[in-house]
């Protein structure tokens, strides 16, 4: 049977991770863009993202750009795993005939 | 912004739903095989049942057969237009690039 990760299921986690996941391996997405994007305040998308940080899904990287700080999130190989299984769960839950 | 139907969202719900959706409109799917298929006790699937009829996703139409009584769910109008709407919003969700 196909497994839903139920870390990403999450409604919000859902569109988070499936915005990272446009990114190449090389690239991150800027907390404040991520926020407005999904209309998510500093603190709701500051916890999904701690939660996924905990599953070794999301890095983050604290930085200053002209002397701000500024947060950066990428997907990990692992996050990127976790969201490709489980799209293919969905894919297979959605098409399943019986 | 696509919505996903919190009510079908749940993974449960949406394996039920998901295997409702691919009979015609004329047809229904014996409780227990919904049960069996998706590898559910009496109790966990009526639960799901119950929440998916009082938002009139489902009718159940309680009958007897060879004088032993069997449940029949089908998914009404309205459960089909509410996972035709969450599949194109799981789609949006998947598909959309910032």
């Amino acid at each position: 049977m196909a497994n839903l990760d139920n870390l990403i299921h999450q409604p919000v986690r859902l569109r988070i991770v499936s915005s990272l996941s446009t990114l190449s391996e090389d690239e991150s997405m800027e907390f404040t863009f991520l926020r407005d994007l999904h209309e998510l305040t500093d603190g709701n998308l500051g916890a999904h993202l701690r939660k996924l940080e905990e599953a070794g899904y999301v890095s983050l990287e604290k930085t200053f750009v002209d002397r701000k700080p500024r947060t950066f999130i990428a997907l990990t190989r692992k996050g990127r795993k976790a969201f490709s299984e489980h799209v293919k769960a969905l894919e297979q839950i959605l098409k399943d005939k019986p």
